[in-house]
């Protein structure tokens, strides 16, 4: 009876009118859930995510179906249902002892200005559907581009919003402001020349036939983010065109190393298109040598951009931006806003030095985009997309300098804070010191690190095989336990002769992170690992057979 | 007094930890503003966006700082001046007169969600930051996979979960799907073969010559989006590569034209990497010959990809839905979630007939996405990015097909009705008749329309001139006044010689746009036209001369 009412309340017209006209009634499933989020949202997330994690084919037994439902649900039973299902099984990315990727606890405030912001359902892509938003996205970008190059005040009354130019983009992530870097490098290189249209209309191929270049190129150093492997795909430059320079014993870009590359490409008739510089590696946090590798892309007349998608919030530090000095130089910067400057995921940056770059992608339709117009559609890779500056203009006014200034202050300490804790711990091996809030350690009982000192070097390599092994372990182990998460990456440390070695990664960007949360983290690896069966004994034993 | 204490509240670290750590009290004013947004949206709206339009230049100059504040804002006095400077201004998309793009009315679940997905915020890139979310976003492209393609149980229950697969890629909209459905052609193209390791790695200068093609083209009707355009430019092929084939009296590409060039292009060895079909242009809403673009595709044995971006929500009627037939032969389909799915902004999906076609494009690196994993990250354009895909969930299961089939019948049969009455109205002209929910006319006063009859080709040239003006004139006046919004576009018909012709363009996707409205539009325009005291006394005197 019940069922049968269902169908017919939910799959006639009143019933499809009422859920685009009447509110959810203050009582309804998804109200309450609503309150008890908006509430106590650490405290939702505790009790609504299972501690202990559940495998992930079990997971998938609950969204198996292929078929989009032929009857309508309730709201609230659909409600429930996602609860249990969906909400129970996601990731607390806000706890404070989540401190293995980049996401961390929300300020509260983003919380209804995103329900704002659906509401209002604003299309950036062009004037007619977004109007002030234009002109909010335009400011946004003009204060990234005031952060980074710190132009006057004349510059930013000129361009900021001139309808023909861009101080930069907003995209869904980082990956495609260092993308639309890319194709503005790209394109800028290979522009049109006398008969030649330009790539952006003739392409690659006679792109190249007519400029007599045998190759391209974009060099990184090799901790370069994988979206430039993406970017160099895409963009038809061909992953192998994307060089990798080797780091030096603090995994930033060796100039000297890059210099011969430069050379030796130059040589080749092959034309760096982009250097790039990483300010923020993701696996170990370090920020190239800015200053000089504008230098070099001077030299070569060539496209300097930096990829400062998670560092570059550093910059709303007064006391560490120099940090990323030389920044100022690059033609293009990519900055997410869903990193370290508290906006929810889904804003990712990049600001053009020179106001006119983005013409080098420009395009035009009629129905929309019109020439002269200042719909921001013209001059974006993306189509379409939502009001997301909204919440990083909102962030900008309500944190303030002296309150970012703060918050990126007291990440960096709780980093070094940390690395002394790990330091001091005779179990603990500290692998990358932090330079920004991002280190990398692992577990190395205080007998085997004994014994590793005295190894010769083929136990060196299984000491570090048995390692990675227990480390992998623990970290999974972690994971699944519930109370705590660090991620994992592979890296080869000049230390051990660059051989394979995982880590533990941690970023301590969530400030809700204590000191506690720290230490409890150590404990509970240091006991995770007495669990394993299989390298910890191992290691062990291959300890005590060189120690005694 | 009142300053100070501010100052020093708001920039320490108690004020800062509150922000994360206390919710917005009930009684705060975004609280308010929340609830009033919650308890009826339609009325928040229309209160808090001023009816009258105000010039751009001046909603500027609210947005012309451009540097972050020093001095952090207290929440209050952020969400005031937000409600002043941004939100009186933007668009009012969801009202129901707003028929010129396309948004629409949002259902009311999509609120309280959106906030969760926020609370929640997950990282879709990857597993460790998503858990549930993973699987979630696949059943979704599955089920999106299986309203294109149909396939059966054992396929979905192969393929929609399996690590190193996917039924197509959530993207933050359509011209994202675009781009990553015509990077895979490109790619399975100029794949490895031989020594030549393929275009993903090695370019696609080296490519052209490793297959000898002296050019590779895209093509598409001159209907096209222009996000193939971007496409085209992006992926180093070259927009004058973008072949548009002239489109039939109803807006559809010419399939005799389409054979003729493929024929063409071939003979000069140029290879076609995919032909796409537009179903539903945005300029007119028709439909292609799906089929017949099948089979010269399967002829020529190139990708066939199927821009359904706006039209594909009509598969979700079984009534209509046979106007896309043939959709199922595509190699890849892009449907916006955003569009005629009544979800908010960012939810762009590509789905895959062959469940490795994204293998052209995998990617992995260690920290992340590594080999073997589920992580979306290695099979998509965009790295991280939100859950949006529960939000695209939720609708298929609220509104099931039982919903979506009225809804959308609705849409399509008010289009129907509102051609018709364009039609009976002696002072309108329809110029395009809706296939799916969009429509195209023009207001031609009685005495004009008689008098177009009569005149030379010459006169029919200044008459269609004089529209264009007065056209242009009613639309932007119509926007301004705020009541309601259609957009304009410029098309090339038929029966005016291919003439440029202005014109309203409608598009009837709001559940809530009812025929009093459609006859309040064109009451207003008829009143707009007299006010125009340029083209409408010269088109009323040209028409006066030739008819007396």
């Amino acid at each position: 009876m019940k069922e049968s009412s269902k169908r017919q309340a939910t799959a006639s017209e009143e019933a499809l009118w009422r859920i685009f006209t009447v509110p959810e009634a203050p009582d309804s499933t998804l109200s309450i859930i609503e309150q008890n989020l908006s509430q106590n949202l650490a405290g939702f997330l505790r009790k609504s995510i299972v501690a202990v994690e559940k495998p992930l084919w079990q997971i998938e037994r609950d969204f198996q179906t292929h078929e989009i439902p032929q009857m309508p649900n309730f709201v609230s039973d659909y409600a429930e249902s996602l609860m249990q299902k969906l909400v129970a099984h996601s990731v607390h990315t806000a706890a404070p002892s989540f401190i293995g990727h980049m996401t961390s606890a929300l300020p509260y405030f983003v919380l209804s200005l995103s329900k704002m912001m659906v509401g209002l359902n604003q299309n950036l892509v062009k004037i007619e559907t977004s109007k002030a938003f234009t002109p909010m996205e335009r400011q946004v970008l003009g204060m990234v581009h005031h952060l980074v190059y710190g132009e006057n005040d004349g510059f930013y009354k000129k361009w900021m919003h001139s309808a023909n130019h861009s101080l930069g983009a907003f995209c869904s992530g980082g990956t495609v402001a260092n993308i639309t870097a890319l194709w503005i490098a790209r394109n800028r290189l290979l522009r049109a020349d006398g008969e030649f249209k330009g790539i952006a209309r003739e392409g690659l191929f006679k792109a190249m036939k007519h400029y007599g270049y045998d190759g391209l190129a974009i060099v990184v150093s090799e901790r370069g983010h994988y979206s430039l492997g993406k970017a160099a795909d895409v963009l038809g430059i061909g992953r192998d065109s994307l060089i990798a320079v080797k780091t030096d014993a603090n995994n930033k870009i060796d100039a000297l190393a890059l210099a011969e590359k430069m050379a030796e490409l130059t040589a080749a008739n092959i034309r760096v298109l982009a250097i790039v510089g990483v300010a923020g590696t993701t696996e170990t946090g370090n920020v190239d040598p800015l200053h000089q590798l504008a230098d070099i892309a001077q030299q070569y007349q060539c496209h300097f951009h930096v990829d400062a998608a998670w560092g570059g919030a550093t910059l709303l530090s007064n006391k560490y931006r120099h940090i990323l000095d030389g920044i100022e130089r690059a033609d293009s910067v990519t900055i997410d806003a869903h990193k370290q400057m508290y906006v929810p995921m889904g804003a990712g940056m990049v600001v053009f030095k020179h106001p006119s770059a983005a013409h080098a992608i420009e395009h035009h339709a009629e129905y929309i985009l019109r020439k002269g117009s200042k719909d921001l559609g013209s001059q974006t890779l993306e189509g379409s997309r939502p009001g997301m500056a909204m919440l990083v203009h909102a962030c900008l006014q309500v944190i303030g300098r002296d309150g970012y200034e703060i918050l990126i202050n007291r990440s960096l300490e709780k980093a070094r804070y940390f690395a002394t804790l790990i330091s001091h711990n005779i179990d603990f091996e500290l692998i990358t010191e932090p330079e920004l809030c991002l280190l990398t350690y692992r577990y190395v009982p205080a007998i085997v690190q004994k014994a590793m000192r005295q190894a010769s070097p083929e136990q060196l390599q299984r000491f570090n095989e048995l390692l990675n092994g227990l480390t992998k372990f623990i970290q999974k182990r972690q994971r699944e336990e519930g109370k705590s998460f660090v991620s994992r990456t592979r890296l080869m440390p000049v230390q051990y002769n660059r051989q394979e070695t995982i880590v533990f990664r941690v970023v301590l960007a969530n400030p809700l992170t204590t000191e506690q949360i720290l230490h409890d983290v150590l404990v509970e690896q240091d006991q995770l690992a007495q669990l394993d069966k299989d390298y910890y004994p191992k290691l062990l034993q291959l300890a005590k057979e060189i120690t005694t």
